[in-house]
C-alpha cells in the first residue's frame, strides 16, 4: 500500500486526452477518504499527457480514493494508501486561532514573523539556492512572493519561465527611461494563450514551496499584482478564474500555503467584485481552508469580509504603522500581520529606506501588540539584487534580530500577546492574549522603543513576586535583574530599544 | 525731557496710598500719547508705598503722559519723554505674520526655536546665571517658564521667593511618598492672603524677563499651571482675576513677554469660561496684545478662539508629534507652536527620554512644515538639577542643533516655510510659504528624517536651474552638491538626518 506522512502531499498522476486545450476541455477530480475526512479535490493537466490530482491528508491511517473526470475514458480509478505520523517539523498548515492569532493545525502555536521577496523564485537556481540558505540562516517563518513575474524598479530583467505558452516581449527595447511605458498595452507586445499555462513554471513554484516548508517556511502566495509588462494582470475574468482555479489544483496541497489575493490590490484593474469572485473561487475549490488576505497599497480592503481570515497590512502612514496594531485588531478582530511596514534599505523610494534600528523597533511594536510583523531589505548594490525583489544575501542588520524576537514571542504564556490597552497613551505593555493569564498578572513585556529611560519604576501589586529581566532588543540579551515584590525599580542603560520583561515568581514545591 | 528706547519701558513711580490693602482698595493709570499712538494701561502696586505705571513705546518722538487713580490726591501727574530709535538687538514684540508664521515688530522674521524651564526664574542667584549663561551660548529665542512655583518631580524644593503675602506649608513633612497627597487640600497646609501680592517676587521675574530680552529671549510666561501644594491653582475667580490684573499691569511693557494662559489646562480645577475670562482680562488690559496661547496635557484648547494668537501644543502621541503640523495649521489657520514634543532625557517618565537624535529629529519634521518647535532636557543627575525645571547646563546634545536649524530656518525667502501638501505622504518637503516664492519654485528643502536614502532623483521642471546643496542636520553640514537642471540624482551618504536643499540660481546681471 502506498504511503503517505500526514500533512504531505498524496500524488495520483494518470495519463489522459490531449486533443484540443486539455487546461480547458477536461476536468479530474478526486475524492479521499479516511477514517476522519473526507475530502474532495479538484485535480489539473500538467502537461505531457499526464492529468495529477492531489491530496494532503490530515490526518493517520488509511484513506482510499476514487478519482474521476473526463480527462480520459478509464472511469473511476480507485486505491488506497495509508497516512503515518507527521515528519518531524512538519505541524501541518497554519490556522488562526484565539482570534488574533495562530497555530498549527497540531495546536503548535505560530508566531509569525515573516518577510517579503517577490520574485525570489523566478531567479537563477544559484540565487535560489542562495536565497534558501539566507532563510535557513535566518528566523523568519514566511515569506511572500509572486507567481507571477514581477516589473519593477531593479528588477526589469526576465524570469526564469513564463506562467503561460507564448512569447513575450523583446526585452531589448527596454531603456532606463521607458520601462514604465510597457506597461498599459501589453497585448500589443506580448503574445500569450491565457488558455494554456506552461506546468513547468508552477512545477519550479510548487518545488519552492517544497523546499520552503522544509525548512519550516510559510508561502505566502500572491496570487496577482500590478508590476507587469507581460499582461498578466489584464487578463479577462474567464482567464484570471482559470489561472485561480489552476494555481489552487496545484498548490493546496502543500501544508505551507497562504492565500494572497493580491500585492496592491487598489492599483490592479479589477473590482471588488472580481476580488471576491476569486476569493470565492478559492474558498470553494480549496478543501483545506488555508489562510487567505489581500494587501493593499494605499487603502485597505475590507478584512471584515467572512473569507478574510487574517489582515495583510501596508502600512498607511511612513511614521506610525506598527503603533496602529491595537486599532486594527480592535477594528478587524483578526489577526493582524503588518507584511510591510516600510523595508530596510537605502534605495531613494521613500518605502525603501529604514534604518535595521527602525526596522526591529516597527518589528517590536507590532510584536508586543499582539500583532505580526514582515520584514524586507532594499540595499542598493552592483548588481541590483536586492532581497525585496531578488531575494540572495542579506545585506543588513534587522534580519539578524528576528530570531530572537520570535524566541520572546514563542515565550508567551497561552497563545500570543496583546496590549494593556490602558497603558497605551504611553507606549506598549505587553501581556497575554489568554484570560488567565492575564487575569492572574503572569506576565509582563514593557518596551521602550525609541525612549532611553535610565530607570523604570514598577508596582503590579504588594504581594506578587515577580521575576524581572532586563531584555535588550538591538544586542539580543536578557538579562536577569533579581526577584521583586510591590513596588520596586529597575535600572537600565539609557539607551533605546530596551524592554523589561516581569515573569510571576511559580512556586514550585 | 526724559528719554527712552523705542520697544523699552518708560517707568513712573509714585508715592501713594498704604492703609488698607493698596492692591486692591486704589487704582492708578496711565495715558501715553505719541504722534503715532495713544495707549492707556493700568499701573499696579510696588510695595512700600510706591505705585507704578510702565508704558512700552513702539514709536519715536515726543510722548505726553497722564497718570490718574485714587492711589494718591495729587490729581492727574503728567509730562513728557522722548522716544529714541530701538537699541540694537530690539526688534520688537513679537506678531502673528502671514497667518502661520511671526515676526517682531520691525518686520524682521521670528523663526521660533524655544525651549522649557518650568521655573528656572525662582532657583537660586547663581543657578539663574549658568541658565542664562547656557541660554545665551544655545540657539533658543524663546523659553517658556511660570509664575507660580512648580511641584513636581525632581523639584519639591522651595522656590526662593512666593507671589502672596503669607505662610507655605512647612515642607519637612514632604517623603518620598507622600508628595502627591500634599496638592488636593493646599488651604489646610498653607496661609496665604490671595489679594496681597509680593511684589519683590513679581519684580525678580521682570528682572529675568528683562535678561532674557537682552539676549533676544522672548519670554513665553505660564500664567497658570496645576504642579502646586500652595494653592496658587485653587484660588478662587476673584483672586485669580486679581492676579491677571496685577501680572498684566506688571509685565505687559516688556517687549518679549508672550502669555501662555496655562501649562497643562486640562489638568487645572477651571472652567472653559475661567480660561476666556482671564484671556478676556488679558486682552483687555494688555494695550500691546502680546501673543497669546493655552497648552494642553490631552485634549487641545479650541485654538480657534479668537484671542489665540498660536497653538501652543504637546503632543497627544507618543510616536507621531512634529509631523502633524500640517494638520493642526490646516485646522486652526494660526502658528503651529509645538512646545512639548517630549524631552531629550533618560528619566522613567514616557515624555522625558527620547534621545537628543529623536528630538533633533522632531525640531525638523515640525519647522519644515512650517511649525515651530520646542525643546526640552531631562537627564537625571545627582543633583536632581534637570533643565526642564531648574534650568542650569545642558547635558544633552539636541540644544547644540538648534542654532544650525534656525539659521537655516531664517534662509527661507519670504516669511516663514509651508510644506508641499501633495508630497506628505512621503515625508516632508519644506517650500517657502510666499506664494510668489512658491510659485516660482525657488526654493526646495526634502528633510530625509529618518530614513537613510543613498541617493535621490530629483526634477522640478526641465528648465530651471537649481543649485542642490547636501545638509547633514545632525553634524550640521552644508555642502554645495552642484547646479542641475531637468532630472538629476543627489548622492546621499546613507545615514538619517539628512536633507536636501534646492535653490532656484539667481540670474545676477
Amino acid at each position: 500500500m502506498d504511503k503517505v506522512f500526514k500533512w504531505d502531499i498524496f500524488e495520483i498522476a494518470l495519463s489522459g486526452n490531449t486533443a484540443g486545450n486539455p487546461f480547458t476541455d477536461y476536468t479530474i477530480r478526486g475524492v479521499f477518504k479516511g477514517e476522519q475526512e473526507e475530502i474532495e479535490t479538484e485535480g489539473f493537466y500538467d502537461g505531457d499527457g499526464i492529468y495529477k490530482v492531489r491530496f494532503m491528508p490530515s490526518y493517520e491511517g488509511v484513506y482510499r480514493y476514487f478519482i474521476t473526470g473526463n480527462y480520459s475514458d478509464a472511469g473511476t480509478v480507485t486505491g488506497e494508501f495509508e497516512v503515518f505520523p507527521a515528519k518531524s517539523g512538519n505541524h501541518g498548515p497554519v490556522k488562526v486561532s484565539n482570534t488574533y492569532h495562530f497555530t498549527y493545525a497540531d495546536s503548535t502555536p505560530y508566531y509569525s514573523v515573516g518577510t517579503t521577496c517577490y520574485v525570489w523564485e523566478l531567479q537563477s537556481d544559484d540565487r535560489i539556492k542562495e536565497t534558501l540558505e539566507s532563510l535557513s540562516e535566518s528566523g523568519f517563518n514566511k515569506i511572500r512572493f509572486c507567481i507571477f513575474p514581477k516589473h519593477y524598479d531593479y528588477n526589469f530583467n526576465e524570469p526564469r519561465s513564463y506562467p503561460y505558452e507564448g512569447t513575450p516581449m523583446d526585452n531589448s527595447v527596454l531603456t532606463e527611461d521607458n520601462f514604465w511605458g510597457y506597461t498599459d498595452n501589453p497585448k500589443e507586445n506580448n503574445e500569450w494563450d491565457f488558455t494554456r499555462f506552461n506546468p513547468g513554471h508552477f512545477r519550479h513554484i510548487e518545488n519552492c514551496i517544497k523546499k520552503l516548508g522544509d525548512i519550516g517556511i510559510e508561502a505566502d502566495l500572491i496570487i496577482m499584482h500590478p508590476y507587469d509588462r507581460w499582461g498578466f494582470s489584464k487578463m479577462s475574468a474567464y482567464e484570471d478564474d482559470l489561472y485561480i482555479n489552476y494555481i489552487v489544483a496545484r498548490f493546496a496541497a502543500y501544508h505551507n500555503v497562504w492565500w494572497s489575493l493580491a500585492n496592491e490590490y487598489d492599483i490592479l484593474d479589477k473590482t471588488i467584485d472580481d476580488w471576491e469572485r476569486y476569493a470565492q473561487i478559492i474558498c470553494t475549490k480549496d478543501p483545506y481552508g488555508h489562510l487567505r488576505s489581500i494587501h493593499n497599497c494605499i487603502p485597505f480592503y475590507d478584512y471584515t469580509r467572512p473569507w478574510v481570515t487574517h489582515c495583510s497590512i501596508q502600512r498607511q502612514d511612513i511614521y506610525k504603522t506598527a503603533e496602529c496594531t491595537n486599532e486594527w485588531r480592535g477594528k478587524y478582530k483578526k489577526p493582524v500581520v503588518i507584511d510591510e511596514m516600510a523595508y530596510e534599505g537605502d534605495i531613494p523610494h521613500f518605502w525603501g529606506n529604514i534604518t535595521a534600528e527602525e526596522m526591529v523597533r516597527r518589528f517590536w511594536e507590532c510584536a508586543m501588540r499582539g500583532g505580526y510583523p514582515g520584514h524586507g531589505e532594499t540595499y542598493m548594490n552592483k548588481d541590483n539584487v536586492l532581497w525585496w525583489s531578488h531575494g540572495g544575501k542579506f545585506h543588513g542588520e534587522s534580519w539578524k534580530r528576528v530570531k530572537f524576537l520570535h524566541k520572546i514571542m514563542c515565550e508567551t504564556p497561552g497563545l500570543g500577546l496583546t496590549s494593556d490597552a490602558k497603558m497605551d497613551y504611553m507606549g506598549v505593555t505587553a501581556v497575554p492574549q489568554d484570560d488567565k493569564e492575564r487575569e492572574n498578572k503572569t506576565y509582563f513585556i514593557y518596551y521602550y522603543s525609541f525612549m532611553q529611560p535610565s530607570c523604570k519604576i514598577f508596582h503590579i501589586d504588594d504581594e506578587t513576586e515577580y521575576e524581572a529581566e532586563v531584555i535588550d532588543t538591538w544586542n539580543m540579551t536578557v538579562e536577569k535583574a533579581g526577584t521583586f515584590k510591590g513596588k520596586f525599580k529597575i535600572n537600565l542603560p539609557g539607551r533605546p530599544y530596551m524592554a523589561v520583561r516581569l515573569k510571576k515568581r511559580r512556586n514550585y514545591q
